[in-house]
């Protein structure tokens, strides 16, 4: 006996169920359910993704069986619909529809009021009495059919309907009459025989097998494989194929369609929510023409319906105990429902949904917390452009930082102090940022950049500081001494206002209405579940106490990632940073750095308080050090008569540390190497300020972090004087703390020699932006040239500075997580990569190990609910 | 009964052998083979290695029975030596000295004269009749003992010294008397005395077992450590002790010592070579106060001697089968021979001696091939620095390309040419060099530059010109608009003469005398030899015909590298160039790149000519296109004159296309990717230049190699146009070719994705020059800002640029290769990194089982025979 290939569902019965969802598609196992349950379903039957896949391992050919079974099931929907297929007097519709077992949009090819030809639209006019409405349905499937099945486009049929439009002078398809659709279905046909050298199918068993065949190719066209490459879904998988009585909306004043929610999708509130028309097909509520009535409307309208439609929706919420997202059509004062499935939701929405019904005791507090789409979050925590404002975008950047920001346009970080400073609200837009602009940025509402990638210093800087950033928008071109920039045509002077949506990247002219974000007691609970799932801790990457504190609001445990770079730019200390470059030896250095020293202390006590006793790990100098000499002339000028030297002394030391690829150059632990005062008085500063705090009874355990290590002998090197210093003042000071140090893991080197550096250092740290950098050879600042052209072709799926690309970094994080753990079984592992605060990232690291992730203040929240459903789906 | 961890030799018999080296250590092994083979060599005894290994075991206490076997060998060398150790009449001195498996030069700890005390200093004057004689050799004993053995410091005892000097008012030791030195023996034991608060040790026994210890203990002090890290010795191995009893070559006219060679070890010629001096000892030679004697003359003064030394040095080469390097002492009148070891020799001594031993019987090919170390053979293919010559060296860089060069100073390229075209010789004296400079590099006779590492622009180009280059010279200033440079006070104006040493890195002031290089058939023949061994292809890196006829004579079997970017350079060419990157569309670049094709077309014949049937694979353009925009505002006004564009517009895009960090920038395949139209152009040309041929006869194989391949996407987007393009061109010539498409493997992230990688491409070929930028996060042009000190501070045992490492790049080159085999079993897999010219780097290719590797041309002959020489050490 053949396989079972084909699973009916209809008079209250199916052979299928919700679970089938493999072998029936998500479509047919959500019909088969319905039908169950006893919910009026227009009857049909499910050809099964096994049936695909024996039709392609058949060499295209429909295997042994199925002709039978499908045969058989067709006549079962005949009985159940008490018509017959292809019959002149009560001819039975269908409607042929993909459906794999996840969801593909776009990959999907449907057909609809299959069964038409001449002897049967007889059929239908006598059923319908109405002939306009059985032509156009008859016309409507060989233009459907003809595309989808037999290849002739769509636009051959739109140009004979334009001259049949024309030639009755008339301009909308619903001016012609049931003569003219006649005459069309007749054109068309021609149009099909002409193109194919054959006639377009009449019988109506050949058009069943045809469009079943269509949808089983469709399984391998182009886009549907590159879509299956892109969310890694195999190719055996296979698609249903659902068959199905068709319904109409459409046959007069007691037919009707509409869709619904369960529940309100904006805000989560717990009421019926959705619209309807009456005699219009679906595709007339999506074409806008006619203005659909809202749902409660329908209680009035036909009352009886409307009851049923309540008690269904509360059935199907009941069952699936998941807001539904409903679709359903009144035939001639009959309901039918059509589809059902999980609802989109606004994040405000997903949150109170998922809280209520853990209230309601529909759910589970595990269950809440996957129902929460955790990249969604970023919409509660910043400002959002007001959904219904109107909007002129005139370019688009990269998301570099989410949420919107409106100002006026200035060109320096100055400018935006300046008029900040008399109450302002500004846009800084920049070529690009450094860190002398971090005080503009500070004051700025938003930033738009020119250039760099993801994980560029404005992108970095503007998400620590939860701020709206739009960077490497190569449409802008900025002209800073006209201080104006232009996009094409559009001029956008100084003091013009901009409206900046980081979620989108999008840039807009003038000034749009934003919504302020507002967090509920929801959310506070939600979190609370996540954090009594998730096993992976969440730190914060921050350098100042207020970045600490945000943090720490938002629920991170500790400092996974303190820069100490950004100190060195402050005003009190920028002069003894850049003499400590300019001098002669390591006298004159060790001299600058003792004027640093107080204020990197303090720097330190003010981080270390806000923390409390949580732990702080704090990465020692990383940057080149050119990056702290000025560029410009008057500056460099202005320098050398500050140091009391020649300007051809700057000038010369500035060429000298010139790079050709600073990214690759003299920077991180090659510093600490060549000039070890520098991380001696860092570390100085830290334990002269956790001594300190600790004598007034803070429980201080620091952890030194060494950045950019290549080799085992670096770190050595290192460690030996940091613990030498660090002992010294513990000494000094008469305390003893406990205190580690270890390293970030960001060179593809250390990965691979994890083992020798894991035998000394006593935390990794993975800094995946770097690793990114060298993995796959793009600098961050300059990959904007190609990385957007790239996601769009489908070279890369994601910005590998936003989600970590798990094919080739990851293969690194986890060949260093293994090889460290294998030398030092305890070895407290994290990452500290901008990758921390992205959901698919998270999942990875939960995956791979790690300890804890650590990411920009306003993705703690983010973080802590991937983490929990990271454990959800792999329990560790 | 305890483990025998003595070996005693003497009296024409020991109980060790020249095969017992990991026992005895190289020293004692020899020393025993000697005195088995009946020659004369003072008697003595080696304490085993794993009576060290047992020391460290043993918490560094003697192991049991080692006590009671030095007593026992120690008696059997007083019957040997018919004399006493510790006697007063007839005293038995004694020399201690560590051996190790392996030489380790540096870490050896030695005490000469041992057994001296004021008791056995009589019976010393009354053997010698010489007083002073045996003072000296008491007071040299205090000396040496006290600084090796008890830790007081030579220089202190070098002070006593000189204050007895000037109290004599004498210049010279010699001019010390025998009271004077007696003298001194007091003072010296008395400032170890007051040093250490005990004695000097005048008990000989206890003067033995000091020296024994010491010499293990020197196995594990810092320097010996460091060592053996870097030559990855291990650790436990631990070093023997070789005591032996004293001999004299100053006891007199008819005593002497001598060292020789038992063939010329700078031609290579047969014949006996050395020198000597009557009444001296081994440090008189080195001291070189008195000049010694050509070996010859001892045939007239000991005519007996000589003979018996020409018969030893007959009999140990005969033995050794090799070169011997030898030592001796004469002691009144009689011969013992101290030393015999494998002899240092030139390159040109290296293969002389191995090609004819083989004629001589002595050694087969295979030995022969081993014999010279293939690093050495630059010296035969560069001219050298004459070694007589007296050399003001001012400064130092890095050896970037060997050989040396004499010429005046010039400081632009455009200077090199001009002031060669009139028939002078020049060093072209550049910050860096650019692509720019070709021309002048061309016609210099060496390059020096003040900036980049081993694998900077200078470095590549002039390694494959076979010019010497000194590169990354940072103490060279130069000052281009006063034509003239500076190292500290020294200043080198235009046109003065300086010398290039590219095997060192020495930068010398003024002309000195050059040997130039001279190919032997001894060379040819080794070489001949060297092939029929190897397994692994050798290739070239060229991009000249020019280049690729010198390699090919070099013998080199295809090009593995034929960059493509030098030929954008050409005048003929580059405004083409320059007009398709400033084009405003597709349509505009496809306009310029026509202009090219036909010069691309025949810079392909061309090669491909030289290179007739051998396989030639072809790089697609990889460099930024910036890099061939102009930098100086008065070549930009040029440009922009000559396209018709404004100033504005060059200067635009050139600034639209600068980067941050180049090397990880829009370059390689991202070229592909965005423009195809470039690299269809390339293959166009490939295919018209082979068809071209092949209707003449030629067999050629096109490969076509992508540049940086990160993703799998990439390869297939290009491969995909590559392949329609040549198709295409083929079916256009009427003509069928083998051809294949490969990448090279040179970002990380593409070993790591070999596998998927190697399912659609031809061919690998590592570009371990990127992928070690990569790997290290170093830039080349930048990390000599610090790779000089990681080196010199052992953090890197090498220049990674040089010499590959193994540790971790080689690890991706190990996993590239075996996923990529993994998938294409068949694949053909080379690199064609700088490293394809290192020895090491060449063993390591091969044992990782590549087909071939590619270097420079000059480089070819190494390549083969280290490649030979790696199969003779790891067959496969």
């Amino acid at each position: 006996m053949a396989t079972k290939m084909v699973y009916f569902f209809g008079n209250g019965k199916a052979e299928g169920t919700a679970e089938m969802r493999n072998l029936l598609g998500g479509k047919g196992a959500n019909l088969a359910e319905m039908t169950n349950m006893g919910i009026p379903v227009p009857a049909g039957f499910t050809i099964t993704t096994e049936a695909c896949t024996a039709y392609y391992a058949n060499n295209e050919q429909w295997p042994e069986g199925l002709a039978e079974q499908v045969e058989e099931n067709l006549k079962k929907l005949e009985d159940a619909m008490g018509a017959k297929f292809g019959d002149s007097e009560n001819p039975l519709l269908l409607s042929v529809r993909s459906g794999a077992r996840v969801s593909m949009p776009g990959m999907m090819d449907t057909v609809l009021n299959l069964g038409l030809n001449d002897t049967t639209v007889q059929g239908l006019i006598k059923k319908s009495n109405n002939p306009r409405f059985a032509y156009d349905c008859y016309r409507r499937f060989i233009q459907m059919y003809s595309d989808v099945v037999l290849g002739v486009p769509h636009s051959e049929f739109e140009a004979i309907m334009d001259e049949v439009k024309k030639s009755k002078g008339v301009e909308l398809d619903s001016d012609l009459d049931a003569d003219d659709l006649n005459e069309l279905t007749r054109r068309f046909r021609d149009k099909v025989e002409s193109a194919l050298g054959r006639p377009f199918p009449l019988d109506v068993k050949e058009q069943l097998y045809g469009a079943i065949n269509a949808v089983f190719s469709s399984w391998n066209n182009p886009r549907a494989i590159t879509y299956r490459k892109i969310h890694g879904i195999p190719g055996d998988w296979g698609t249903a194929v659902n068959v199905q009585a068709m319904v109409f909306g459409n046959m007069g004043e007691t037919s009707g369609t509409g869709v619904a929610f369960t529940r309100d999708p904006a805000t989560g509130e717990n009421k019926f929510y959705g619209e309807y028309l009456m005699n219009a097909q679906g595709e007339d509520v999506v074409a806008g023409i006619r203005t659909p009535q809202p749902i409660e409307v329908l209680e009035q309208e036909m009352p009886e319906i409307y009851a049923q439609l309540v008690e269904i929706y509360k059935k199907l919420e009941a069952h699936y105990k998941d807001m539904q997202d409903i679709e359903f059509t009144i035939q001639e004062g009959k309901l039918y429902m059509l589809q059902t499935r999980a609802g989109k939701r606004t994040a405000t929405a997903a949150v109170r949904i998922a809280v209520e019904m853990v209230d309601e005791g529909l759910i589970d507090k595990r269950t809440a917390v996957t129902r929460v789409d955790a990249s969604q979050l970023d919409q509660l925590l910043h400002p959002m452009i007001d959904p219904k404002a109107k909007v002129n975008v005139i370019a688009k950047g990269l998301p570099a930082s989410p949420g919107a920001a409106v100002g006026k346009v200035v060109f320096t970080a100055q400018d935006a102090e300046e008029w900040a400073a008399r109450g302002e609200k500004v846009i800084l837009v920049r070529l690009e940022t450094s860190p002398e602009d971090i005080g503009g940025m500070h004051v700025a509402q938003g930033i738009l950049t020119a250039r760099g990638g993801m994980t560029s210093h404005a992108a970095v800087v503007a998400r620590g500081m939860g701020k709206c950033c739009v960077a490497g928008c190569g449409d802008v071109v900025i002209n800073e001494e006209q201080r104006r920039f232009t996009v094409g045509d559009i001029v956008v002077n100084e003091g013009d206002y901009i409206t900046l949506n980081g979620t989108t990247g999008e840039v807009i002219l003038g000034e749009v209405d934003l919504i302020q974000p507002e967090l509920s007691g929801d959310f506070g609970r939600l979190m609370e579940w996540a954090d009594e799932i998730r096993v992976l801790k969440i730190r914060t990457n921050a350098d100042t106490p207020h970045d600490a504190q945000v943090a720490r609001d938002f629920g991170a445990e500790g400092i996974g990632l303190c820069r100490t770079e950004h100190m060195f730019f402050a005003e009190d200390r920028i002069k003894a940073v850049r003499e400590m470059i300019l001098a002669a030896d390591e006298q004159g250095r060790r001299k600058a750095l003792d004027k640093i020293l107080p204020y990197q202390k303090n720097d330190f006590v003010e981080i270390f308080k806000v923390m409390r006793d949580l732990p702080v790990t704090i990465r020692l100098l990383d940057p080149p050090l050119h990056e702290f000499l000025p560029t410009e002339p008057g500056q460099i000028a202005g320098l050398a008569a500050e140091m009391g030297v020649a300007e051809s002394v700057v000038r010369d030391k500035i060429a000298s540390l010139q790079e050709f690829n600073p990214m690759l150059g003299f920077r991180g632990c090659r510093l600490g190497v060549v000039y070890p005062e520098i991380y001696e008085m860092q570390v100085r500063a830290i334990f002269m300020a956790a001594c300190e705090l600790a004598k007034q009874g803070y429980k201080i355990v620091p952890e030194v972090m060494i950045p950019l290590i290549g080799t085992i002998q670096e770190f050595e090197i290192i460690e030996e004087y940091c613990r030498k210093t660090a002992e010294q003042v513990m000494a000094e000071a008469g305390v003893k703390l406990e205190y580690s140090i270890g390293t970030m893991i960001e060179i593809p080197r250390a990965t691979l020699i994890a083992d020798k550096i894991a035998e000394k250092a006593e935390f990794f740290s993975f800094g995946t932006n770097d690793l990114t950098q060298m993995t796959f050879g793009y600098s961050r600042d300059d990959a904007g040239k190609f990385l957007p052209m790239y996601v769009e072709k489908n070279i890369l799926a994601e910005d590998p500075f936003s989600t970590l690309d798990q094919e080739g970094v990851g293969q690194l994080v986890a060949i260093g997580t293994e090889r460290g753990r294998s030398a030092r079984p305890d070895l407290k592992i994290g990452i500290c990569g901008e990758h921390g605060g992205d959901p698919r990232s998270v999942d990875f690291c939960h995956r791979v190990g790690l300890d804890y992730v650590s990411c920009s203040p306003f993705r703690v929240p983010i973080a802590r609910l991937a983490a929990a459903q990271a454990q959800i789906a792999n329990p560790r």
